[in-house]
């Protein structure tokens, strides 16, 4: 039999919860961050021999998390995932790396009272996703959202698919659509400058969506996923290519005639499971594809 | 030995997801609930001799959730709950109820598309919560909150504790302050009538809390607590009594002087667990109490 | 208005993750246990004005689980919540305690190899709970568990219920009966022993539970709920009631025939939301009630 | 600017709740199954026009999972999945599957009494899971597992790692090692015939990485999933190759020092997060890559 060798492989820490506090003024601000790291590179000896002499340890890799926020700051997820990466990247026996993070969002409270500059409350549904891969001199970016939970209570309709022996759904012209959304969006080489405004992007990129949601009449969750991609791709030239992912949250017109009530589409069951699972990359048709960007993230085919 | 005997019990259906749609005008309204329904009174039988005849089945509860919304409305949560309560309160064999409810925010989306007046985003952190019990003729309605989550990067400290042999905590007289409030407070009786506005109250007491927690400076968590219920019953005088719940979410400031560098209230590690759990009721001095209004809710002593 | 004032309250440290290892041989014995300690007594004025002055710190309460588990040991659950209890008990403004647990369960792998002696797998569904409270004197034990999921294939009726307007369920002599038992058990006063076995008292009462759970042919969830109460109280002096809470974890059989196909008990649909929920206390005719110590467990009634 | 036009795509039914019960005897046979079902192939226009009639409704998706627990029976997830793969391999407009499944363990209980042959408690902590891919004529089959946790309390060391500015962490030769074992390995193309035994293949799996976890004196996580890997190929010529990541759930001891009390690696805190995550793939040297195969499963690089 053949010897048995070790494939790919990657090591680091994750989920390390940071919270960064910028006190420059009275009117703090916030940036709280889950980050994981992890490194690629001349690893090898530690997973055949146990020899620890190249593996820079995750404790160590946590430590760098909070000097660096320090030392640097954190303007954004993607810019700070891209200092952790430029560090490692730097480091002996690292050959590539992937630096991924969350970030939650805060909105202001107190306004009036004594706290207003430094008073917050968590807000919104959906968390902002980043994750940054380097590989030597190359760099990839993806944003990403995921929990961005929409609705549309008329505007949608679901027929004319193929009705085959185990097919017992009726069509519809008029159903509740909703889903949760999870994306991922590559941002273009040219557009990974050191003077990016990532929160910028990320603001334009999630507008977009809830418009598109919101303006198509939809004829199926497919329809309004590639709506969704293509809004962001004629609107932003920096977003080189997208990965949607949408559950179709069902919600059931719930069939009240046994009690002798009409249901003109009042009173619904939000399902849990199963659900619909629609998913799709939206792209240019001469994007070049960059398969080295999408290694940290599901693929769909 | 002396006969075993059934004690307290109730039973019901749990967690029926409702989601209706007001749809009088193209600008429709949506609410989305999680329900409870639990009933109590002449159903020792079941348990003991495996007898259904006074057993409302809960697939006919949940059915009665469905055919209520459509026959009467969802205007709120309280509203809803004092409905169902009344229908089976009327029931044979049922002497009490007890009606739970979750509510989920959504914000709408799509202005200036097609979509605007039917999109909507799941928005705010909190999930609103309401109990309705019922005892005959007696009604006892809480209204409540989870998962309020704020934070203040200032304006906080923890001193003049008590040292015993196994404390080391430092004393701070800054630092950050982050909790997830879970609160529930009692109506006073002569509040539960039919044309309370139960939105305009839970509105008004969230934006309390978040007030008094901004407001204070703050010298324990437990004082923000008292702070908190303070403040709503100086407001409110359809509040009796409060019940706050509130995790002392611990910020940890990192030690960053072994790489070299200060960290002045920046740098900190959100921690999971091990969590403070400060826990208060906030009344007034004339209140009676009305233990079978807490039932459904945990004590603290 | 009436003045505003604190009414019952308690505080601690929820949620100390403790893994002590005995080391006696080279056969080590692990206990891991997630440990919640809350102190009830003279610290009103931490709410009222933020004086610490008696605020026994959450980290020291914290800290005092480790300590105690190294110079005590940790034997069992209720055994550890027991010298958690008596330590605070005795110190200065604390006037009661209520202490709890969850563990978790490990067997032992790797036999034959080398690390026979020290190397185990986590196990089992159930997770084993405990409350202990104390009030001066007094002490309450409380055994519990949670997650315990049974289900039976065949066996179980459910017929003979009354039919209202908005029953539609359909009756049935042969269902899939499956549950998620969480039960809560108090010990008498007098099995409140320093020498008492809770490890085996525990292990009784969940075999008990198994074999009651299976043996009845049941007609209703409430009926299993009584004779696994039943069972308990019958083979356990030491045990004075019991409070058992039930999900009816629906097993919907499919109809299947759209498809041309029959479906005799053999492809079910497991359901996630609704779910009835069947809650029971069974006790015996003589035993004297003790509310003080279900303060920190829902009630049913 | 360039069109925009789809990439990538797939859709199905998620999470399909599947309890199938062989009846073929009185000792009945218990499959409890979470199924996903995703097609890949010529369902573009949905996406760019809305046009459904290439798009099998996920509904139908989800009856015929039912229809085929039915008609065919459900022996191991793995063939499941393949029968599921050969059916909608067969129609228009697929030409591509992939198919996955959850499969949840129970053990039998009740014996010595009447409800002996059927009924039931959930056990194991682990998940089993599994992946079937198919492209046309071919067929990639995975087999998993998840939530293996597993622990031991000496025989672990982690020394030699290279010291930087952001170091901090000490050497040990005796730590506790606890992981969650998230695995997959894919079958090797001429096992994955009609009569393979995938359950005496899946119990072995497992066997081999309890007994290599716990056989192996550990000098770095990464050597232990490597042995766990390398067992399994050594034993199993049917496995081509593995998947590992294991997260290193520290268990930190407590510095008792500052309570005059020590501790000789007895007293622990479990951690939640951060962790390390070590992820590795284990193959023979001269497997050739199947890069189709793993399409479903995060990369490690």
């Amino acid at each position: 039999m053949s010897r048995i060798i070790l494939g790919d492989n990657q090591y680091g820490k994750a989920e390390v919860r940071l919270v960064k506090v910028d006190r420059d003024s009275p009117t703090h601000v916030l940036h709280d961050l889950t980050v994981t790291t992890q490194l690629r590179g001349d690893f090898g000896a530690a997973y055949t021999d146990g020899d620890n002499a190249h593996v820079h340890a995750t404790d160590t890799q946590k430590n760098t998390v909070y000097a660096k926020a320090r030392e640097l700051g954190v303007r954004s997820p993607e810019g700070f995932l891209l200092d952790l990466a430029a560090h490692w990247q730097a480091q002996e026996w690292v050959s590539g790396t992937q630096m991924s993070a969350e970030q939650y969002a805060w909105e202001r409270i107190g306004e009036g009272t004594g706290g207003a500059g430094h008073s917050f409350v968590r807000t919104g549904q959906e968390t902002r996703t980043a994750v940054v891969q380097t590989d030597g001199e190359a760099a990839y970016v993806l944003g990403g959202l995921t929990d961005l939970v929409v609705l549309k209570s008329t505007g949608s309709e679901f027929h004319g698919f193929p009705r085959d022996r185990y097919t017992t759904l009726p069509e519809t012209d008029d159903r509740i659509l909703a889903t949760s959304v999870t994306a991922w969006w590559r941002y273009a080489a040219d557009a990974v400058t050191p003077d990016a405004d990532w929160n910028a992007r990320y603001e334009q990129v999630r507008a977009t969506f809830l418009d598109a949601f919101a303006g198509l009449h939809s004829l199926a969750l497919q329809q309004t996923i590639f709506a969704m991609g293509e809004a962001v791709l004629a609107a932003m030239p920096e977003v080189a290519e997208l990965r949607i992912s949408c559950p179709n949250k069902h919600h059931f017109l719930v069939d009240l005639a046994p009690f002798e009530l009409d249901n003109p589409g009042e009173v619904f069951v939000a399902a849990d499971r199963p659900y619909g699972l629609i998913q799709g990359t939206v792209l240019r048709e001469d994007t070049r594809p960059a398969p080295a960007a999408w290694a940290a993230v599901p693929a769909f085919a």
